[in-house]
C-alpha cells in the first residue's frame, strides 16, 4: 500500500474544512431582522425537530441491523463499517440541512438589501456545503475503510457494509423527507391556493411553515443522503469487482489489481478537486450572469474531470481502456440530462400547459404519456454506457463509468441544494410580506435553480441505475467466486421468480409513498380548512394560524410511513435470498433493477413537466393566474409533487439498497 | 399420426357452427322500431366502414410481411401461415363485431319489451358468438396447420407464422381499436356532461354515435383478436417447446413427443366443449339471478374443465405432472381474476370515491397508487405458477398453464363481450328516448358485465404473460438447438443491453397511444363545442347534431395513430436480433416482459378502479352526481379510460408479437 492510499482520506478532511469555510463565509451574511428571523427561526426549529426524531427511529433500526449482521457469519468488522456508513450518509444530510436553513433567510435578506448577485451567492454557498459534505464524507468514510480492509482482496467485502449503512438510512431519509415535503406542500397548496384563493406561501395560511421545512428536510437532507449512497455506491460496487477479477482481465487495465481496487476512491479524489474548482468559478462569475456562472461551474468542473482522469488513469498504470469507461459515463450522465430538461422545461412542457384548454384531465394524460416517453432516450443512454464501458473495461467498466458520473458530485450537489434554499428564501419573503422586488429575486433564481436540478436529477437516476448494476455485479461475482455452477440464465424459471418479484417492489413502494402522502395530505387539508373555519380572524389576517399542528401531522405521517418501504427493501433480499436461493435473488435484483429505473425516469420527469407547466401559466401564458387553464395545470403540478418528490427519487436507492443487501450477505449464500 | 389429430379442427367447425346456431337465436329477437333501428344501423354502420377502412391497412401490412418472410430463408410455408393466421383473427373480431352491433339494439328491445331476463339472454348470446368464434377459429387454423406441419418437430415451425400473424393484426387492431373507442369516449363525456351538462349517450351530443361506435370496435372486436392471440400463442408456445425437447425431458412427461405437441390442442378441445356446457349453463340460469348465471357458466367451465383435463392427459399417456401445470394455470388464473375483482370494485374504489371530497388532484394521485399497489399480488400469482408448473413440467409446464388458463376461452370471452353490448343497449335507449325503466335494466346488466369482465381483464393479462414466457423460452430453445453455446446470462453486458431496451417498450408504446387519445380527444372537444356554438336550437333539441364527422375524427385518428406502435413491436426484435445479435434480442424480451406485465396489470387496474369510483358516486354516495366529489371522480375516470382501454391491454400484445417475431425469426439468427 502506498503513500497515496491516504490521499482520499486526507482530501475528504479537506473538503470538510472547504465546506467549513464556506459556512463562515454564509454565516457572515446578515440573517435580517424581526419577522424575518422569526420565521426563519420557525423553519430552522421545525426542521431539526424533524431530524432528531427521524435520526431517533433510524438509531433503533441501526441498532437492530448492527446486531443481526455481528451476530451472523458476516462478522464485526462488517457490522462496524455498516454504522460507519449509516452514521457519514446521516451526518452530510444533517450538517447539509442545518447549513441550508441558515442560508434561506440570508438569501431573502440579501435579496432585499443587495440585490441578486449578492443573493445568489448565499444560496450557492449554502448549497455547497451541501456537495462539499457529501463528497468528503464518502470519501473520508470510504478512505478510511480502505487504508483498514481494503489492501487485500479477502477483506474488501468489509468495505459492502459501509455501503449498506448509507444506502439503508437513504432511502428511510429520502422517503420519510419526501413524505414530509409533499403531504405540506400538497395540503396547503390546495386549501390555500385553490379554495381560499390567496398566493402561495402566505403567512395566513397554517401550512406554510410545513411546507417550507419540507423542502429542507425532503429536498435537502433527503436528496443529501440520496446522491451520498449512490456516490458511494459507485465506488464500493468498482471495488468489489476489482476485488474478484481474473489475472486476464486485470491485466488488460493496469499493471495490478491493487490498482484497480484503489481506482475508484483515486477518480473521486480528484472529482472533488475538481468540484471545489467549479465553485470557485460560479463565484468568479456570479456577478455577470448567474445562468451562466451556474452552467460554467458544472460543465467546467466536468470537463477539467475528464481531462485529469486521463492523466490520472497514465500515472496510475492504467490503460486508454479505463478513460474510456470514465469517459462514457461523464458524457452519458449529460445527455441524460439534457434530455431530462428538455422533457420538464422545452417544447413538451408548453404543450403540456396548452392541454389545460381541455381541463385537468387531459393534463392528466398528456402528462402521464409525457413521463412515460421521456423513458426512451435516458434508457437508450443508459445501455450504450454500458454497451461501450463493458466493451472496454469489463462489468467494472461499468462501474467506473458510474464513478465517473457522480464524480463532481461536489458541484452538481450544490446546484441541487441551492434550487431549495432559493425556494424557502422566497416563501420567507412571502410570509415576512418582504418588498416586491424580493420575491422576485428569489423567484427567478428559483426558476434557474429548478432547469439546473432537473439535469442534477437525470445525473442520480443514470448514475444510480449504473452503480446498482455494478453491485449487481459484484454480487453474481461474489456468489460465482463460492460456487463456480452458479448462473443467471433468464430461462432458468427460479430466476424469472426472481425477475417478476423484483419488478414488483418499484410500483409497491411508489404505491405506498404516493398513498402516504395522499392520506397525509388528505389530513393536512382538513386541518387547514378547520383552522380557516375556527380561527375567528385568521383569512382577514388578524390572528396567526397554528402552524405547529401542521408540522406536526407532517412528521408523524412521515416517521409512521417510511418504515414500510424502508423495511420492505432491506428484508426483501434476506428472505429471497435464504427462502428461494441466489438465482433467485440475482433475477429479482436484475427485475427491480429494470423496472426500478423506468418508473423513476417517469415518475421525475412528469411531476417536473407539470410543475414547470403550471410556472409556464402563472407567467400569463394561456390565460395566466386564475384562468380555468391555471385550475387544470395546478391538478397536474398537485398530483405531479409526489411522484417527482416522493416515490420518484426512493426508487434509485430502493434498487441501490436491494443490491447493496445482496452482496453484504452473498458470502451467507454459497 | 392418429384420427384424434382431426378432432381440433373438426371441433372448430363444430363450434363455428355452435356459434352460427347462437346467432340465429340472436337474429330471431325482435330488433325494434324506428328510432331505435336508425339509430342502431348508424353505429352498426360507423363500425363496419371503420373495420373496413382499418383492414385494407392491415392488408397492406400483411402483403407486405407475407413477401419479407417469403423471400426470406423462412419460406413460403411460414408466410402463408403468417397470412392464415393474420385472416383467422381479423375472421374472428369481425364476426364477433357484426354480432355484436344486431345483438345491441334487440338488447334494448327485449328490455324494453320483455324485462330482464330475455335482455340478458339477448346480450349474453351476443357475446357468446365472439367467444365461440374465437375459440373455433383458433382451434380450426391452429387444428389445419398442425395436420400439415405438426407431425414432424422439423416442419413443425411453420406454425409460429400463423401465431404471427394472429398476433399482429391483434396489436394493430387493439391500439386502433383503443383510441377510436376512448377519443369519442373522452371527448363525448367531457364537453357533454361536464361543460354543457346534459347526461352520457344524450341523443343531443354530436359525439355519443361515434362513442358507441367505438365500444364495438375497441371492447369487441379489438379485444376479440386481443384475446385470440394469447391462444393461438399459449398453443403455438407449447407445442414449440415440446418441438425441441430432450427426450428425457420427454419421457418425464409422457409416452413421445408427439402427445407432448399435441397436448396443448388436445386441452383447448376440451376446453371448447366446456365452454358450450358453460353458455348452455348461463342460459338455463338466466331467468333466475342474472350474477348466479353468469357465476355458474364461467367457474362450471373452469371446474369441468380441470376434471376433464385429468381424464384426458391420463388418456392421453401423460403423467400426473402435466395435470399439475393445467391446475396451476387455472387456478392462478381465477386468483388473478379475483383479486383485479376486488382492486376495481371492492373497498378501495369505496376509498377512491372518498378521495374525490379533496379535488381531483388526491383523486388521481390515489388511483396511481391504487393501480401501482394492485400489481402486487397477481404478479406473485404469475410467479407461483411459474414455480409451481416448471417445477412440475418445465417451461413446457409455463406453456401448458397458460393454455389451461385460458382453454375455456369460450366462455370468459363471451362474458367479456356481453358488457359492451349491453352498454350499447344502454346507450341506444338513451338516445332512442326509450322508457326509463329500460335504461335501468340495461344499466343493471352493464354493471354487471363490469365486474365480471374485469375477472376477464385479469385473466387476459395472465395469460398472455405466461403464453410470452412460454414463446421466449421457445425462442431461446430454437438458438440453443442451432448454437450450444448460446447462454442468456443477466450478468452478460448485451443481455442487459437487451433487457435495458425492452424495459422501454411498453412505456414508450403506452406513451404513443395515450397520446394518441388525448391529441384525437382535443380534435373532438373542440368540434363538439363547435357543433355546439354553430347549430341553432342543438342544445335545445331542436336541431340534428352531424355525428358522422365525430365518426370521422375518430377513425382517422385511429388509423394514423395506430402505424407507429404497431411497426415498433413488430420492427424492434428483427433490427435488434440482426443488430445485437439474438443474446440482445433474448434480453429484449425478458425486459420487454417484465415491464410490460407490469404496466398492463397497473394500467388495467388504476382504469377500472376510476371508472367503478364514478359510478359509485353517481349512484348517489358521497354527494351524488352534479357534486363537486362527482366533478373530481369524473376526472379521474376520464384519465382511466385510455390507460384501461387503449395503453393497457396493448401491453399483453405488445409482448407477444415480439416474442413471436423472435420466435418466428430465430431460425436466420443461429
Amino acid at each position: 500500500m502506498s503513500v497515496f492510499s491516504f490521499l482520499p482520506a486526507l482530501l475528504g478532511l479537506f473538503g470538510l474544512y472547504c465546506a467549513y469555510l464556506v459556512y463562515g463565509i454564509v454565516k457572515s451574511a446578515p440573517a435580517g431582522s424581526g419577522k424575518v428571523i422569526d420565521i426563519g427561526d420557525q423553519i430552522h426549529l421545525g426542521a431539526m425537530v424533524f431530524m432528531k426524531a427521524e435520526y431517533s427511529r433510524l438509531a433503533i433500526f441501526c441498532i437492530v441491523v448492527f446486531l443481526a449482521i455481528w451476530i451472523s457469519d458476516l462478522g464485526g468488522a462488517t457490522a462496524f463499517a455498516f454504522v460507519i456508513g449509516a452514521l457519514c450518509s446521516g451526518a452530510a444530510g444533517y450538517i447539509g440541512m442545518y447549513t441550508a436553513t441558515q442560508a434561506n433567510v440570508r438569501t431573502a435578506t440579501a435579496a432585499q438589501d443587495e440585490g441578486p448577485s449578492q443573493a445568489l451567492s448565499v444560496a450557492f454557498f449554502g448549497g455547497s456545503i451541501m456537495g462539499l459534505t457529501v463528497a468528503s464524507m464518502g470519501l473520508l468514510g470510504l478512505g478510511v475503510l480502505y487504508l483498514m480492509f481494503g489492501g487485500d482482496p479477502h477483506t474488501a467485502h468489509v468495505i459492502h457494509g459501509f455501503g449498506m449503512g448509507a444506502s439503508s438510512v437513504a432511502l428511510f431519509s429520502r422517503v420519510g423527507g419526501g413524505i414530509f415535503t409533499k403531504s405540506a406542500d400538497v395540503g396547503a397548496d390546495l386549501v390555500g391556493k385553490i379554495e381560499a384563493g390567496i398566493p402561495e406561501d402566505d403567512p395566513r395560511n397554517p401550512g406554510v411553515i410545513a411546507d417550507n421545512v419540507g423542502d429542507n428536510v425532503g429536498d435537502v437532507a433527503g436528496m443529501g443522503s440520496d446522491i451520498f449512497e449512490s456516490y458511494c455506491g459507485s465506488m464500493i460496487a468498482s471495488l468489489a469487482i476489482a476485488s474478484t477479477m481474473s489475472l486476464a482481465a486485470i491485466q488488460q487495465l493496469a499493471y495490478d489489481q491493487q490498482t484497480l481496487m484503489f481506482m475508484p476512491l483515486a477518480l473521486a479524489s480528484i472529482g472533488l478537486l475538481c468540484s471545489i474548482a467549479g465553485i470557485y468559478t460560479v463565484k468568479h462569475f456570479a456577478n455577470r450572469s448567474p445562468e451562466v456562472a451556474l452552467r460554467m461551474g458544472t460543465m467546467g468542473a466536468s470537463v477539467l474531470f475528464i481531462i485529469i482522469a486521463l492523466l490520472l488513469i497514465f500515472a496510475m498504470g492504467g490503460t486508454f481502456n479505463l478513460w474510456m469507461a470514465v469517459l462514457s459515463g461523464a458524457i452519458g450522465g449529460i445527455i441524460i440530462g439534457l434530455v431530462t430538461e428538455y422533457y420538464t422545461g422545452g417544447a413538451p412542457v408548453r404543450k403540456l400547459a396548452k392541454d389545460g384548454e381541455t381541463g385537468p384531465a387531459t393534463v392528466m394524460i398528456s402528462g402521464l404519456a409525457l413521463g412515460m416517453q421521456s423513458v426512451a432516450i435516458p434508457v437508450i443512454t443508459i445501455a450504450a454506457i454500458i454497451f461501450i464501458s463493458s466493451h472496454f473495461a469489463g462489468l467494472y467498466g461499468v462501474g467506473i463509468a458510474a464513478v465517473g458520473m457522480l464524480a463532481t458530485v461536489g458541484i452538481t450537489m450544490a446546484i441541487d441544494a441551492y434550487g431549495p434554499i432559493a425556494d424557502n428564501a422566497g416563501g420567507i419573503a412571502e410570509m415576512a410580506e418582504m418588498e416586491e422586488h424580493t420575491r422576485e429575486i428569489t423567484d427567478s433564481l428559483d426558476e434557474l435553480g429548478n432547469t439546473t436540478a432537473a439535469i442534477g436529477k437525470g445525473f442520480a437516476i443514470g448514475a444510480a441505475a449504473l452503480a446498482a448494476l455494478a453491485l449487481i455485479s459484484a454480487f453474481i461475482e461474489t456468489i460465482s467466486l463460492g460456487n463456480p455452477e452458479f448462473q443467471l440464465l433468464i430461462n432458468n424459471p427460479t430466476v424469472l421468480v426472481g425477475m417478476f418479484l423484483g419488478g414488483i417492489f418499484p410500483f409497491l413502494v411508489s404505491a405506498l409513498t404516493m398513498k402516504a402522502v395522499g392520506d397525509a395530505a388528505f389530513e393536512m387539508i382538513h386541518e387547514i380548512r378547520r383552522q380557516f373555519h375556527e380561527i375567528p380572524g385568521l383569512l382577514e389576517g388578524n390572528a396567526k394560524p397554528d402552524t405547529a399542528r401542521c408540522v406536526d401531522i407532517a412528521t408523524k405521517a412521515a416517521l409512521n410511513k417510511m418504515v414500510l418501504p424502508g423495511t420492505l427493501a432491506v428484508l426483501a433480499p434476506v428472505l429471497v435470498g435464504f427462502g428461494l436461493g441466489p438465482e433467485a435473488l440475482g433475477g429479482m435484483l436484475g427485475g427491480a433493477l429494470i423496472t426500478g429505473v423506468m418508473m423513476a425516469l417517469m415518475m421525475a420527469n412528469a411531476g417536473g413537466a407539470w410543475d414547470n407547466a403550471k410556472k409556464h401559466v402563472e407567467k400569463g401564458n394561456i390565460g395566466g393566474k386564475g384562468s380555468s387553464v391555471h385550475a387544470a395545470v395546478v391538478v397536474g403540478d398537485t398530483v405531479g409533487d409526489p411522484l417527482k418528490d416522493t416515490s420518484g427519487p426512493s426508487m434509485n436507492i430502493l434498487i441501490n439498497v436491494m443490491a447493496i443487501v445482496s452482496l453484504v450477505i452473498a458470502p451467507l449464500l454459497i
